[in-house]
C-alpha cells in the first residue's frame, strides 16, 4: 500500500518536514485540547527579551513527535523490536507530554490551582481523552507513567535526562531566540542512540555530542530561561494575579475577566486529590490569551495598584533584577521595602505596606544542566558495558560544570539602588 | 563618544542582531501602541497551515527597522547624504509602517470599521503619537506620506515595489513557514542598492537578485499567502463575525465579548472621514487576542450557528476551498446552496436561508508579484542610465510571470462535491 | 540484523549525514579511480571568482549517492517496487556518473583527447571497473546506458531534466559559492517525486518547487557558471595548453611536466573509436594537480609566451571578457588583433601573429535552464494524467524564461578598449 | 567620495560577503605568494575523514581578514582610536598570518626544513614582500611581531587565546566538516569585544559566548583535528617522505618529482639561522600539489616499500590508530614490530627491520583548548576591572575542562591486534 497517503506533512523551520500519521495521531492534533496549545507560548514571557521567541507549545509538540518518529525508526534499524502499538503509544505520549500546561505555565501554575504539577495535569488530560476515545490511549498512558516494564526505554524517551522533549525544545528555543550557544546537534544524538538491556544508551562515538548537549542546556539556562528580565517579568505577572485575587476576595467587581480565569480566581481549586472533571474542563479553556486580555483591560480598573502594575506590563516598564551574593539579610529586606515605599510616594502612588509589597520580591533562581544521580545518560563504552556519562572516558571533568546553579536575587523598582 | 552605549541589541533569527538606537526609537518600541503589535500575528491565520508561522507584526517591525539601518548606512557609503533627522525619520516610518493594522488584519478589516484602509489608520496613529511626543515624528510623517520632495528615495524605502517591508516579510515569512522557494537574498539587494537622481536604483550586478526576489514573491503568494486552507479559514472567521453582528443587531446578549471588540460590533464606526480620537483609542486596544478569546467563548453561545462555526475553528474543522475555472454560474451558486442546506439538515443543524449562508462563500483570490506600470524597480544599466527592470537586458521574458494571477474559488462544507 | 552496522557515515555540510552502504559501494568509493575525483574540482576554475568553491567532484559524487538513496526510499514508500539489485545498481550509476571527467573538465576536454565526451569516458571507466569486479556493475551499466526497459525511471534519475546530479550540484554549488539565488528546495522535490507508468513524475503540490528549481538553474548559469571571469580564465588555460602543444610539436623540451600529461600532449589520442585500455589507464592518472603543477613550473620555461601566460594565471592577471551584441564583425576581429599586438609590443613581449593570438579569443556562451522538447519534467495533474511542466496550470508563462541564452563575447587584454 | 568603489566583494559561505579594500590589500591577495595558499588545504588531510573539508588556507585568510575589518570597525564604534595605517597594518597581518605554511603544514614541516616554525617562515615571507613593496608592510610587521607597544591589542587580534585566526577557522572548519559541536557564535564575541587599558577584553554579557568558544575548540580537537584516521594518514605521509629521503640519500633516481620538492629532499636546508632568500623562493613554489602529485606517481617507483605506501594512500588503505592508556612499554613496541613483520611477510612484502619500520609508529596526541597562564581571555566584570576568564563569576568549574589532553597512540596495520 502507498504509505505516502497515510501521512500529512507540515513544514517546520526546525525539522524541515513533519510527518503526521493519519488516524489517531492526526485526530489528536486537531482536538481542541491540543489545538489549545497553539495559544500557549513555549517560552512564556521569554518573548519580552527575545522578540521572535513567540512560538507555541503546539509547534514544539509537533516537532517532538517528529523527533520521536525519527528516533523509533533509528532504533528499529538497530534491531530493537517496537510493535506498531508501542510505536503509536510513544508518539501519542510525546505529542501530549505538555498538554497539561496552563497559561504562562511556570509563572502562574500555583496561582490558579493549589498543589499543581503540570505532569499530574497532563496525566489527567490524557485519561480524559482516553475515555473519550474508548481506550485508544491505553498504551500511551502506560508508557507515560512508566508502567510499561517490558520496555523501559520507551518511557526514557518521554522523560529522562536525554528525552525527546529536551532535544526539541533546546533546538527550537535556541533557534527562535537566536542564541547560538544553545544549539544542539540532535541529528548525531539520534544516530548514536540505541537500546542496551532495555535502556537508552549512546554509542561511544556520540560522547561529544552529549557533552555539547549538556553544556548547551547549561548555557540556555544562563542566557535565556533565567534571564534577568524574564525573571522580573515573571514576578510582575505573579504580583498582578495576587493583587487581583486579593481584590476578588474583598468583593471587588472586575471591569473585565475571561469566564474561565474568573472561575479559578474565585474558586481556587486544589489538585491535592484527583482533579474534578468540572475543574479540568474549565482549565482546558484557559490559555495565554485569558491572561493577556485580562492584563490589557485591567489597566482600566479602579484599583490604582492593579492598574499601575498592568500598565507597566503593557509598556514594558518592568522591574529590575539584581543578583545577590547570599541569601538576603533582614537589613536588605527592610532597606528595599523602605526605598520602594519612598519611591512610590514620590510618584503619588499608594505606598502603604499592602500596596508596596507588589513592587518588589526576593526569590531564588535554580538551574541544573544534568543530573546523574539515579538518572543520567549512559554511554556504551564497549560492546557490553554502559557507563554513566560523568564516569566515561574524556569526561571526568565535565561534572563540575553540571552542578546546580543557585542564585538569590531581588526584583525591584528601577530607580532603587541595591 | 562610545557609540555602543547608544544602542540596545536584540537577537533575531532572521537578521542575527537587531540594533535599536536609544532615544525616541526605543521609546516608541516600548510604547503600548507598538507593543500591541506583539499580539497581532504577521501572517494572520497562516499558522493553521504552517504551524511555526506564529510570529508577530512586532518582530517584523523590528526586523524591518534593522534593515532600514543597514540600507541607509549602505547608501551613505555610496555618497548619498542623509541627515541625522532624515535617518531617524526613516527608521520611525519603517518601524511604524504597520502600526495601523488591526487583529487578523486582512481578514477582519472591513468588518470592524467601514471604509477601512490600514495605511490610513497607520497615519492616524502616527499623528496621534506625534502629538503625544511634541512633533518628534514630523519628519517621519512627511517621509511616510511622500511629502518630502527633496529625497523621494526615502519614501520609496517605505513603500514601493522594493520596499523594506517586503524584504523583511518575505525573508521572515519564508523562514517561519519553512517555504524554501520564498527565500530571498536580501543581503545582495541591499549591497547593490543606490540612489540615482533622487530615486532608489539597483546596480546592474544585482539584476538576478531582483529576478529572484520577484519570483520568490510570486511563489509565496501561490504557496503560502493564498493557500487554500488559509483562504477557507479567513472566510470562516469573517462569517463568524457577520453572524455575531447580526445577533447583536437583533438584540442578543453575548455570553462573553471583550470590551473593545464589543464597541466596534455595536457602533460600526466608519473611516470615511477622519477617525475620531475616541474610536482610534478603542481601536488601539484591539489585538488578535480579542478575536481568539471571543471565538473560544462563543462556542458556548445559545445561537447554534455561531456556536457551530466557532467550534469548527477551535477543532480545525475548516471548510474546503475549490478553485473554479471561471466566474461561478448562477447554476453553481444554486447547487452549492442546495447541497449545503441538505448537508446541514442531515446533521440536525439550522438549514434555512439565513443560517446556511454562513457555510459557503464565493470569492476571488488575487496576487501580483510585481507591478511595473508607474512604479517598478529600476536598474542602473550604465553610469547614467536607469531602466525599469522589465526592460533591462536578460529580463525581457520575465514580465510574463508577473501578470496578476486572479482565481475565483468557492469555500464549502467538506462533504459537498463541487 | 542490525542495519546500522551495514553503513559507514560521513559528515556533509549539504546533506548532514551521508550514509554509505558497506560492500561494493564502499569498495568503489575507496577505489583509486573514484578517490581521484578528490583531486578534480567540481566547479573547475570557479574558485577564482568564488573563493570557497573549492569542492571536488568526489564530495559531489558522495552527495548525489546520498540523494539517490533518499529518492529510492521515498519511491518505495510510494509503492514502487525496486529490487535490491536495482537499488544498488542505481546508487553505483549515480556515484560513478562523473567518473570519466578529466582535469578542469569542460575547459580542457578537447585539448587532451580528440572527440572526447565525458559520458563516453565514464562508460569506459565503468566497464573497466566492471571487468575488475567480475560483473558487479552489470545492472549499473544497464541503467546508466538506458538499457533497462523494465524501469525507465531509474535511468531518468541518472540523466534527465531533473536528475539527481543536478539536484546535488545546484544545492552544493550555490552553497559553496554563497549565491543565494541558486539554492533549491530539494527536500520538497524528493518528497513529491513518484513513478507514474514507469516514469518519474512530480505530484501537483510540488509544481512550485519545480518552477523554483528551473529558475535557480537559470540564475546559476547567469551568475556563476558563465561568469565573465570564469570564461576568461577558461580561455587562458586553453591557450596555455595550445601553446604547450605547439612547443612540443616543434620539439621543445619542457622544464617540467607530469608523466601522464606529457603522454597526452605528445600522443594526442582520439576517442572516435573505442578508447584503448592503455590510454584509459593513463587518463585515470590525470587530475587537476597535473594541470596546476605544470602551469606553476611552466612559469620558468624559456618560451616567453608560455611563461607570460602562466605567470598571468599564477597572479590572477586574467584577461577581460566583453559581451557582444552580435556575432563579431571582421572589423572588430581585426581591431582586437591590432590592438593586442600594439599592447604586447609596448610591454616588450612577442607580438607577432603566432604569439599574439594567445592573448585574445572570440567565443560564444550558451545556457539552457530547461529543455522540454522530447524530455521535460512531468507533473501529475490528476490521478492519471501527467502533463509536461510547461503545459501545466500556473506555468504557462514560464517557458519564455527557459529559452537558451546565447551570448557572443571576446576575451582580451585589460588595457584594450572594445 | 563613494566608498563602495573602493572595495571588491567576494562571496563566502561563512561570512556572506567579504569586502576587500582595493590598493595594497587587493594587490597582496593577487600576489602569487598568497594565491599559492589556494593550493594548500586548511585542514591538511582532514578531507580523508570529512569529505567536504577541502577548503584552502586562502579562503581562510580572506575570511579572517573580513573578521578583522568587522572587529576593528566595532572597536572604533566603542571609542578606540585606530589610525588608517594601523587599520591597514592589522588587516595585512591577519591576511598574511599563515603565509609561511607549507604543504600539509603540520604533517610535513620538519621533513622539509630543519628547525622549521611556520611563524618564523611567515615573518620571512612578510619581510620579503615588504622589500618588494618598498616598506608598505612596515606597520603590519611591527604589529605581527608585537613591536607595536602603543597598542598591544592589535597584536592580540593576530595571536592570542582569542585571535581572529581561531575565530575564523573554528567557524569555517566546523561548517565544512559539518561538525555541529564545533560551531561558534563569533558575531556575539565580536559585538562584546572592546579595548580596556590597551588590551582586548570581553564585556561581561559575552561570557557565555566565550565559554562556548573554548568548549567548541575542545570538541573540534577531540572530534576533528585529532581524529584517529587523520592521525594515521599523517603518519603515512611522513613515512612516505622518510622513505623517499632515504632512497635519495642512497642515490636512487626518482621516476618523478616536482622541481621544488626535489630541492628540499636533496638539500635539507635548515631554518636555524635566517632563511636564505634562495631557499625561501624555492619554498614559495611548494604547495599541496607537489606532495599529491609525487605520491601519485611514486606508486610506480621500483622500490616496493615506497610504491606500497603510496598505493595505500591513493586507495585509502590507511593504517589503524589505537589509543594507549599509558606510554608504550618495550614489550608492546617489540610486539608491534614482530607482528608487523609477520604480516608483511605473509603478503610477500619486504619485512626486514628497515622496511617494516614504515608500517607502524608510536606517537602522542596533544590538545589544549585554552591556556590561561600568562595569556588568557579577559572579562570586563565591572567598569574598571578585568578578570581572566577562569576567575570570572560562573566559570569557576570550567577550567577543569581546559586541561591539556595528552594521549599516546600507536598506528599500525589493520590486521594486527594490539
Amino acid at each position: 500500500m502507498d504509505k505516502s497517503t497515510q501521512y500529512k506533512i507540515f513544514n517546520d523551520p526546525i525539522h524541515g518536514f513533519i510527518t503526521v500519521p493519519k488516524g489517531i495521531i492526526l485526530d489528536l492534533i486537531d482536538h481542541p485540547y491540543i489545538q489549545r496549545l497553539r495559544r500557549i507560548k513555549q517560552m512564556g514571557l521569554g518573548y519580552l527579551v527575545f522578540p521572535a521567541a513567540e512560538h507555541s507549545r503546539f509547534s514544539h509538540a509537533l516537532g517532538a513527535m517528529e523527533l520521536a518518529q525519527q528516533t523509533l525508526n533509528n532504533l528499529r534499524e538497530k534491531d530493537t523490536t517496537i510493535s506498531p502499538a508501542e510505536y503509536e503509544g510513544t508518539l501519542i505520549a510525546v505529542l501530549l507530554h505538555d498538554v497539561g500546561h496552563g497559561p504562562l505555565s511556570h509563572t502562574l501554575e500555583f496561582n490558579l490551582i493549589e498543589d499543581f504539577h503540570h505532569e499530574k495535569m497532563t496525566l489527567a488530560v490524557m485519561r480524559h481523552l482516553n475515555e473519550e476515545m474508548d481506550g485508544a490511549l491505553d498504551t500511551a498512558i502506560k508508557i507515560f507513567t512508566d508502567q510499561y516494564p517490558k520496555k523501559p526505554f520507551l518511557n526514557q524517551l518521554i522523560s529522562s535526562q536525554l528525552d525527546i522533549d529536551r532535544l526539541d525544545y533546546l533546538k527550537r528555543d535556541s533557534a527562535f531566540t537566536s542564541v547560538y550557544e544553545g544549539s544542539v546537534g540532535i541529528e548525531r544524538i539520534l544516530k548514536t542512540m540505541r537500546v542496551h538491556k532495555g535502556n537508552i544508551v549512546i554509542e561511544k562515538k556520540g560522547i561529544y555530542a552529549i557533552e555539547n548537549y549538556i553544556l548547551a542546556r547549561r548555557l540556555m539556562y544562563m542566557q535565556v530561561y533565567l534571564h534577568k528580565t524574564v525573571l522580573s517579568a515573571d514576578i510582575l505577572i505573579r504580583n498582578i494575579f495576587q493583587r487581583v485575587r486579593e481584590l476578588i476576595q474583598s468583593g471587588t467587581d472586575l471591569y473585565h475577566a475571561s469566564p474561565a480565569l474568573q472561575f479559578f480566581l474565585e474558586e481556587q481549586p486544589s489538585a491535592k486529590k484527583e482533579i474534578p472533571k468540572k475543574v479540568l474542563k474549565k482549565y482546558l479553556r484557559l490559555d495565554d490569551n485569558d491572561v493577556f486580555q485580562s492584563i490589557k483591560y485591567w489597566q482600566y480598573e479602579d484599583d490604582p495598584v492593579l492598574a499601575n502594575l498592568c500598565k507597566r506590563f503593557q509598556s514594558r516598564s518592568l522591574f529590575r533584577t539584581t543578583f545577590l551574593d547570599n541569601k538576603p539579610s533582614d537589613e536588605l529586606t527592610e532597606k528595599v521595602k523602605v526605598k520602594t515605599q519612598r519611591s512610590l510616594k514620590d510618584r503619588g502612588l499608594p505606598h502603604d505596606e499592602t500596596s508596596s509589597k507588589y513592587y518588589y520580591n526576593f526569590a531564588v533562581s535554580y538551574s541544573e544542566a544534568y543530573r546523574y544521580e539515579n538518572e543520567g545518560i549512559w554511554i556504551l563504552e564497549e560492546k557490553d558495558k554502559a557507563v554513566e556519562f560523568s564516569k566515561a572516558a574524556d569526561t571526568q571533568n565535565i561534572i563540575a560544570l553540571t552542578e546546580p546553579v543557585v542564585k538569590p536575587y531581588v526584583v525591584h523598582l528601577k530607580d532603587i539602588e541595591i
